[in-house]
Parts: structure tokens; sequence; C-alpha cells
């Protein structure tokens, strides 16, 4: 590798979070297109780098790391610096705070939007089956975006911060893809019910990292405040 | 709090996760029951410590902590010694290979656990839109279980390794709740194909933290190698 760290990614993935935090953090990268028109990301030399064929991988000198929100911790916790953190210390007050968050996004929110955008890969091809778990899981997720909107405006300082933090990255990228997919229904969720949301999103659009992230894989001029669908200049996002 | 930490707990619930690590790194600790026989989850005195209404809740001098990966971590990561590490520490070259198992588990192989054992609150009331998800959570969950089978039998040290981890104690525990859940389907999944978690439950099930949950919580003498259902002091499991 030219670079200490390799992203393997698809335009407008998950790997676009990664993305974010790694020019949030001004670490030099290279990235890899993960060929989705092909489905490289279940062919051999994919899945040897993670067995369960999911976007994003980041290859790094202690070799290849899968799972969001694994990579944001592990990125966070080695690079964290006095002019930029993206996560309290191990041995920080907030760190607990901080952590419960971060899985809930990956556990929960995360979790249920692939159901959402991906539910014939749970409820097999009857499409009734597929609308009635979409029809819980909007309750769900509407649910759970109140919460964290409220959290949003709580004060925590890791969340909605007056400095970004890898919850902040992780969670507009999913209000982006909440407001667009699935594409057979897209605004499903009013985000005029979640103005704290909706200001995180404005702040993290407005950053460096959030346009070259928007450049690199064609996410547009307002990829959190007023998202549309990707044009990049190589791959697919579906 | 008589003790430094308060765990908030209903018998063989995603609690005894956490009770799992407290007793493997001998933190003193109390506990205090949610009655699921009352939904004390749902009422507005546990909402206040985690606004999701799950169990369970850590009670920390950093405040409240949620989600059983982020407490683990939080965990292992405060009390890390010699005598007992649950997982790498942040500067340690396993550090990524263990945090992408752990988000793995916590929101691949627990998430879709956790909507086979409550399928109505993802489809609805609808029975055959319930077994349309359970069927197709059953062939998903098998593909998991198959790699993280092989996973733990390819050398990983805080994976089935030589001393336990919070991946350890996490693992055991669900293939607990897969070999007798749900109660209208129990055995749906044959744990002889899994050689190397038929080991690492073993292995767990023999150490003395084991033995502390299983008499606290009424799991019974082999509560990962022949899992029967709880027989609590106090509470119920559903």
């Amino acid at each position: 590798m030219t670079h200490r760290y390799r992203l393997h990614y698809a335009p407008d993935n998950a790997s676009v979070i990664i993305r974010l935090a790694l020019e949030e953090m001004r670490l030099p990268h290279e990235t890899v297109l993960v060929d989705r028109g092909t489905q490289a990301h279940k062919g051999a030399a994919y899945l040897a780098l993670n067995p369960h064929g999911r976007i994003p991988v980041l290859e790094t000198p202690d070799g290849a790391i899968f799972e969001t929100g694994a990579i944001l911790l592990w990125l966070a916790d080695r690079h964290r610096t006095d002019a930029c953190s993206l996560m309290p210390a191990p041995d920080h007050p907030d760190r607990g705070d901080a952590l419960k968050w971060l899985f809930f996004l990956s556990n929960t929110l995360h979790a249920e939007m692939r159901m959402l955008f991906y539910p014939q890969n749970y409820t097999g091809p009857d499409r009734a089956h597929q609308a009635a778990l979409r029809a819980g899981l909007h309750l769900s997720l509407a649910g759970h975006l109140r919460l964290l909107d409220e959290a949003a405006g709580a004060g925590h300082p890791w969340l909605n911060g007056e400095n970004p933090s890898i919850l902040d990255l992780y969670l507009v990228a999913c209000l982006r893809w909440i407001a667009l997919y699935p594409v057979d229904m897209p605004g499903w969720w009013d985000s005029d019910s979640a103005p704290h949301l909706r200001a995180l999103c404005a702040r993290i659009e407005a950053r460096p990292a959030a346009l070259a992230c928007a450049q690199a894989e064609g996410l547009g001029l307002h990829p959190f405040t007023a998202p549309d669908y990707p044009t990049p200049p190589e791959g697919s996002a579906l």
C-alpha cells in the first residue's frame, strides 16, 4: 500500500462514514472501489477481507477491519490528538455515554435500516411479507429517531456537540439514507420532526471533510441537508 | 449505592452477559431486578436510565450505561489488569480484530436474534408475516453461526482463545438463547455443526464466573453446553 490505510468502498455505502472520519482526522489513505455491479463484495477476494461480504473494510498495518462501528472507534482511539478527538478517551468520564450511543447506532438504527432497505434478505421474495416488515420498521425507526433527536438536543458533548464525533458522522450518513431509501418510498420519515438532527446535518455538511466526501462519491452539494441520489465518478451505490 | 456498580437485570436476559463479565473481573457490584412481569423496563424510572427500555443498564460513577456491547467494552477497558484482560488494549495490535467481531455480535447476531424472538415488534400481529421473517432469520443466523464457528477455530486469541474475552462471554450467552428460543421452536439450530463454538461453551461453563451467574439467575448446571429454561430465584426471563 502507498498509504497506511486502504478503504474498500462503494459510493454512498457505509464506507462513506469511514471516509468522513479519515477526512476529519486528515489521515492519508487510498480507496479501492468495490464494484457492486459485478457483486465484487460477494467474491472470494473481498470475502477474504470480510467473510460477511459487507462494505466497508479498512486495511490497516494491524490487518483488515470490518464493521463500520469498529473501524470508527478504532480510528478515533488510535489517532486522538489535542486538535482532533472524535471520541472520548477510554479513561474519560464521557466514554460510557459515547459508547452506548455508538452501539445503539450500530445495532439498532443501522441494523433496522439494513432490513428496511433489503427486506427480501429477511422475509424472502413475498411482497406482502416485505411490506409488513417495512411497515413495522417505519414505526420502530421513527421511535429511534425521536429518541436520537432528543439526545441530540440534550447537550451531550459527543452527540451534536461543539466538535464532530464519530457518532455525528455515523448519524448524518444514516439520516441521508433514510431520506433517499428505499427508492420506491423515499421521504417516508419527516425530518422536520427532528430539529436537532437537522442542525447536526447542517453543521457536518459545512465541514471540509463532508465536501471532500461529496466530491469523491458524487453526493451533491447538500449531501445531508437536502440529499439527492448519488452520481459517483466510479462504481454504483446499489 | 453500596458498590461502585449497579446492574439492572432480569434473569437470563442480556444482563447476564454483564454479570458474567463482572464476575470474571471480580468487580464488586449490586444487582437490581427489573420486573418484566410488571413491564418495569417500560416504566418511567427505567426509561430515565435507558430511554430504549432495554435490559441491561449498568449504573457507574460516570453515569448509566446501556447497550450490552458498550458496557462490556467499557468495563474491559476500565479494569484491564495483568491478571485479567477481557479485551486487547486500544494500542494492542489485536484491538481491531477484536472490535470487528464485537460489533458483529452486537449488530448482527444479537440484533437478528432479537427479531427472531420478538417478530411481532417488526411485522405486526399477522402470524404468516412473523413466520416468513423467522424463516428468513433462521437461514441468515445459520450463516452467521457458521462464520463464527470458523472464526472460533481460526486461532484468534480473543475469540475462543486461551483466556476468556468479552467476545466469548457475549457469544456463549447468545448460543444459550439460540438453543432455547423461540419457546415454540427450540432446537432450530444444530449446534453439532459448530464444534468450535461447542468447545467455547464448555470452556466458559467450567469457570467460576459462569457458576456464580447460573446460581444467581437459576440457569442450571449446564447453562451453555446443555441449556434448559431458567428457574430464577426472583423475577422472570420473559
